[in-house]
């Protein structure tokens, strides 16, 4: 690591970017906008301007503070490669934010020869910065920053859960995964993207299953969900997420519980 | 009307109210808190004391300032009778709450001899008031104050729609309404209860429909949707939302289109 790259300047940059980026999106959200459609027909995938303008500016700053990283983002090509590497979505959970709700936000991460090293998720409507390193985990709102610290909920029954959209589990041929965990669960919430890591994170939440997950959907919350003492796996408990297939829970104990249900499924 | 049932003091009385029953609720917002189990062991219906503050303090309110009106709240006795019925769901979307997540509300009603007259929605922790009359509807945040006004959306295909949690069309056997509405909409989102209500006021979203709300769910926010040049009716397009069946459109011309399809579904 160089004198450039200390935890700190890494997580200043991120935390910079992040809420620039973020502010770039205000100027678009609840505004009267135009709304692409990515999937060209088939389906509704929603682009719009805001999503390039806020992964632009997170781009130019990270690139101002370190040329040599490499970056890749969901609006725009890849750049660079090496040891050190940006992931940015710059809005996770679109259909949240064109029809006016606020369980979406930007997520930066910074990847450490592919792992997941340092992540922040920005709801800029709300002022919120969501940001780990997979040992320690900050909230910071209203001008106060508190450290995050999950869940100590055992099992699954006494879980709360979270999934952005139980049709996708339908569409992947998942339904029995999402039966076995829904049917047990003490509580079930949809809709929620991005915004549901960040409640496990917090302490607020204590499960979230996934299964079409993007890597720049999930490895920025990687270090956030860990700094706060949760545990994040595949379906299978292993770390590669590259299969879109995503647990997160509290803690380790509910976490083997999952997994234990998802075995038996 | 006597001189203190001006539009103008009613419509403070309900502002004042829900605001300061809105600042209860964030004492115990994202704070540990303990949760009763309302249904007592079958299902669970959570209840916190941030319910009972938040309503205790705007029955409060609104005694003081209007010693003859009626008062109907989820937590605690109806008290009163006459003209003026004031209804109040202290926290709409306890679910939410209580997993940290922000689309809930504080919403406060009147009716006056039995229909829908006045309506508040607050969202403390993001600082917003969505108000309404009928006639007119208002969203306030960051110290500004806006007219909402409903989209132009003129049918089905073209709707973004929100609904709080498919599950309970299943379990209502209601299952051919959602599919009919789902397979045909641009977008759908879940998990919104009546924060759904305010986006479709707003201009953010299209249609909402629900198949099992009380009361005091939905008739506070009847007010607000059609203030804005929304339309709800129930499944039927009547006016009598008693049987929990609601349909809130952006317009009329799009409601019709959705009664046609549920008719034919």
């Amino acid at each position: 690591m160089t004198v450039n790259e200390t935890s700190e300047s890494l997580r200043e940059t991120a935390i910079t970017a992040a809420v620039a980026g973020g502010q770039e999106t205000l100027k678009w959200f609840r505004q009267k906008m135009g709304v692409e459609n990515k999937a060209g027909g088939s389906g509704f995938d929603p682009v719009t301007a805001a999503d390039r303008a806020c992964e632009k500016v997170i781009r130019e700053y990270i690139q101002a503070q370190f040329p040599d990283h490499a970056i890749r983002g969901e609006e725009f090509d890849d750049v660079g490669s090496g040891e050190w590497t940006w992931l940015i979505d710059p809005i996770d959970g679109t259909r949240a934010f064109i029809s006016g709700f606020v369980h979406w936000g930007v997520l930066l991460g910074l990847l450490h020869n592919e792992q997941p090293h340092l992540g922040v998720m920005v709801q800029p409507f709300l002022g919120e910065v969501f940001v780990g390193d997979g040992e320690s985990a900050s909230y910071m709102h209203d001008g106060k920053s508190i450290a995050m610290h999950t869940r100590e909920t055992q099992n699954l029954e006494d879980a709360t859960f979270a999934t952005t959209d139980p049709r996708l589990f339908k569409k992947w041929d998942d339904e029995k995964i999402l039966e076995a965990i829904e049917s047990q669960v003490r509580l079930v919430r949809y809709g929620t993207d991005c915004y549901q890591y960040a409640m496990v994170a917090l302490g607020q939440l204590d499960l979230v299953v996934e299964n079409v997950l993007k890597p720049w959907d999930i490895l920025p919350l990687v270090p956030i969900v860990r700094g706060a003492g949760g545990t994040i796996t595949n379906w299978q408990g292993g770390d590669d997420l590259s299969e879109g297939q995503v647990i997160a829970s509290a803690n380790e104990t509910l976490h083997q519980d999952v997994l234990a249900r998802i075995r038996q499924s």
